[in-house]
C-alpha cells in the first residue's frame, strides 16, 4: 500500500545527512567531553564547535545555547526555572491558553506552588493580542510565555511585538519555538526574547535532544532544574550527548539553508491540498489564519464527521494525519487550541491537522485528494444513520 | 601513536551492534509513539518491547521502567521528585559523602529547600556502614541515597543490607548504580531498592539515555521533575528518543548476555596492570577495596607525582586515564571520594583512576607497563628539584 506521512509537525524522521554526520561520535569520538585527555578534547571541540554553528545560525552568543533532551525540558527550565528561583516570594506568571502541554502543564504547576497565572485568550484565529498582554501584566509579574507557531493551527505569534510588551514592564519573556525553529527565519536577538526552547526532532534532527536559548543577563533568573556535574555553563548537568548535538547543528544547518525553497514547495502543496479538499468536498473549515501560519500546517474541519474517525480511516489507506496534537492524543477530549479560538466543541472534534514535509510531493497529494472525499462522504453518511 | 583508552568509567564507545540496532528509528520506523496512526503505533511497540526486555533483564515490571536522558536526570528524579513532592513539609535526607556529584548537589539543593540533610562517612575502603545508616534514620528521614557503585574506586556498596536498613524504619531507598549496571549482576526486585538510576552511555549504550527504576508503590512518593505531555506513566513529559530506548536495550542486553567471560577478563588484566606497577614502581598504592570491587576499576596513588602530570604525561603517549571522575576534572580539586575515604589531600591529589573495557587488551598492559613506570620515575625526579 501507499504511504503517505502528513503528520511531519508530530515527528520527523531523521534526515539521512544528519544520520550520517552523528554516527562518527557513536563509535569513534565517543569520549566524555569533561575528560581532560586527547578523547575528552576532540568531542569538547566538536560539541563546542557545533554550538558556535548553531549560536551563528541563530544570530546569538554561543554561551547562550545550552543542550537539552528535548523542547519539554527546555520549556520546564524556563518556567520551572523561573518558579524554583522565587520559591520564597511566589508572583505572577502569564501564558496564552493555546500552548502546547509541556507549558501549559508547567505553568499549571507554578500554580501549585503558589504562584498567580494567567492564560490570555486568543483571537477566532489563534492570535495572541499584544493590548491583552500589556493589561495583564502585574507589578509581580516573573515571566511571559507565549509560542512562537501553534503546534495545531500553525498560527505564527507576533512574538517580537509581545516580546516588546513585556520589556516595557522589566518581565523576561519565554517562547516555546519547537514548531518554528528551522522552519521560519527566526533570529532570537531580533526576536528579543530571553528564553527560547526547540528540539531537533521537529527539523528533521535526532529526537531526544533540544536546546534551550537563555539570554546571557536572563541565567541569574532561574534556578536550574537538574543538580550535578557542572555541564552547559552550570544550567544542565549530566554527559553531553554529543551524537545528538552533532545531529541538531547539521538538521538546523540543512533546514536554514533549504528553508526558501522548502517554504515555497510546501505552501504549494498545502494550498493544491486545501484547493482540492474544497472542490471535492462540502463543509470543509479552515482552523486558524490564511496567512501567518507555519509552512505545511493545514488544520481542517469537516461538518458532520469526527476527527478520530477520518484519522482510522486514512491510516487503514497508509496515509497518517493527526487530530489534535500528538501528545494529547492519548485522551480524546476535543483540542484545547480550537476550543480556545472560539470553535464550538463539534467543530474542534470534526478537525484534522494536516502537516506536510520534505516526504511530501504532489503524487500524495493526488492520493489523498482521491481517497479522502469518499471517504467522507461515506462517514458522513453512517454518521446520519 | 598506539591509542590505549584506560577511562571506560568516564564513558564507553557505544558498541557496533548498539549502532546497527538504533540505526532503523532514525530514519524508517521514526513516528512519533503518542500517534494513533501505524507509524506512532510501530514505534510504541518498539518501545514498549524494549521496556519489557529491560524490565526482564533487571528483574522487576515493565511499569516500573522510565526512560529519561540519562544518570542524572534519573538522580534527580528521585532525590529532587521527593522534594518536591514535600516542599510544605520538608523533612530529613540520608546519603554518603562519596555520591556522585549529580546526588550530592541534587542533596545540596535539598538543603536550600528545607530538608535537614546528613552525609555519611565511609571506612578506609569507601564502604557505608549498615550501622551508621540505623544511627542516622530520624522520625522524618523521607529517603536514603546510596550509590552501587563508586565512580572513582569502583567499592561495590551493601546496597541490599542498607535498604532492608532503610526499610525497617519505612524510609524509601535510592540508588546510583550508573557504574553497576551491566557490569555487576544486578536484580532490582532482590536488590530491595525503590529507586535507582542507570545510564546507557557507561554500558557501551548512547549518550543522552538512562533509566529511572521507580518501584510500583513508590511512584506516589515522588512529584516529577519535569511537566507536560502524560509520557512514561505521567512520570516524564516529552516525545521518547526511541533509538536511544532501542539502544539501550541492546547494549544491556549484550552486557548480561556477557558479564561472565567479560567480568574474568577484566579481572585478570586489571591484576596484570596492578601486580605490574608493584613491580616496576615503588610507593605504589592501591585506593579502593581489594575484593567487592566494580571490574576494570583500579584506583591507585604514587608517591611524590601529581594525578595531574601522569595524567597529561600519559595522554601524550596516547594512554587515556583520569584523575578523579570526568563530570569534576574541570575543578583542580583532590577527589572528595578520597578524601573521605580518609586519604591525606596529598595522597588523593597524587592518584590515578585506571578504568578498563572491553577495548582492552594484554597488549594494552605490556605497553602502559613499559612507557609509565619510567615516566613517574622522571617526573618524581622534576618534583624533586
Amino acid at each position: 500500500m501507499r504511504k503517505v506521512y502528513f503528520d511531519h509537525a508530530a515527528t520527523t524522521p531523521t534526515r539521512s545527512e544528519v544520520v550520517d554526520a552523528m554516527i562518527p561520535y557513536f563509535t569513534e569520538q565517543f569520549g566524555n567531553p569533561s575528560s581532560l585527555h586527547q578523547y575528552g578534547q576532540w568531542t569538547r571541540a566538536a560539541i563546542e564547535e557545533a554550538r558556535d554553528r548553531i549560536a551563528n545560525l541563530l544570530g546569538v552568543k554561543s554561551s547562550e545555547i545550552i543542550f537539552t533532551s528535548g523542547g519539554t525540558e527546555s520549556d520546564n527550565m524556563a518556567i520551572k526555572g523561573v518558579c524554583l528561583a522565587n520559591l520564597d516570594k511566589p508572583g505572577h506568571i502569564i501564558t496564552s491558553s493555546i500552548e502546547h502541554h509541556a507549558v501549559l502543564y508547567a505553568v499549571q504547576y507554578a500554580k501549585k506552588l503558589g504562584f498567580e497565572t494567567t492564560f490570555l485568550d486568543v483571537d477566532q484565529e489563534g492570535f495572541v493580542n499584544p493590548d491583552d498582554l500589556r493589561k495583564a501584566i502585574k507589578k509581580d509579574t516573573m515571566l511571559v510565555s507565549i509560542m512562537t507557531g501553534n503546534n495545531e493551527t500553525g498560527t505564527i505569534e507576533p512574538i517580537k511585538e509581545l516580546a516588546e510588551v513585556a520589556h516595557e514592564f522589566d518581565v523576561p519573556f519565554h517562547t516555546d519555538a519547537v514548531q518554528a525553529v528551522g522552519k521560519i527565519p527566526l533570529n532570537i536577538n531580533e526576536l528579543g526574547v530571553d528564553f527560547l526552547a526547540s528540539s531537533a526532532h521537529k527539523l528533521y534532527g535526532p529526537k531526544g535532544m533540544g536546546i534551550c536559548y537563555i539570554k546571557e543577563d536572563a541565567r541569574d533568573k532561574i534556578e536550574s532544574i537538574s543538580h550535578g556535574g557542572s555541564h552547559e555553563f552550570n544550567m544542565r548537568p549530566g554527559t553531553e550527548n554529543i551524537a545528538g548535538i552533532i545531529g541538531y547543528a547539521r538538521a538546523l544547518e540543512l533546514a536554514v539553508r533549504e528553508m526558501k525553497t522548502e517554504t515555497m514547495v510546501l505552501n504549494e502543496l498545502t494550498e493544491m491540498l486545501f484547493e482540492g479538499m474544497n472542490n471535492h468536498l462540502d463543509g470543509v473549515h479552515l482552523n486558524g489564519p490564511k496567512d501567518n501560519r507555519l509552512p505545511g500546517f493545514l488544520n481542517l474541519s469537516f461538518d458532520d464527521v469526527s476527527g478520530e474517525s477520518m484519522l482510522m480511516s486514512l491510516d487503514m489507506q497508509g496515509i497518517a494525519v493527526s487530530s489534535g496534537s500528538a501528545c494529547a492524543s492519548g485522551e480524546n477530549e476535543p483540542s484545547h487550541v480550537l476550543l480556545s479560538m472560539g470553535l464550538d466543541p463539534i467543530r474542534a472534534h470534526s478537525s484534522l491537522r494536516f502537516s506536510l514535509g520534505r516526504s511530501n510531493s504532489e503524487d500524495d497529494i493526488d492520493y489523498i485528494l482521491r481517497v479522502f472525499p469518499p471517504m467522507v462522504e461515506k462517514l458522513r453518511m453512517v454518521s446520519k444513520l
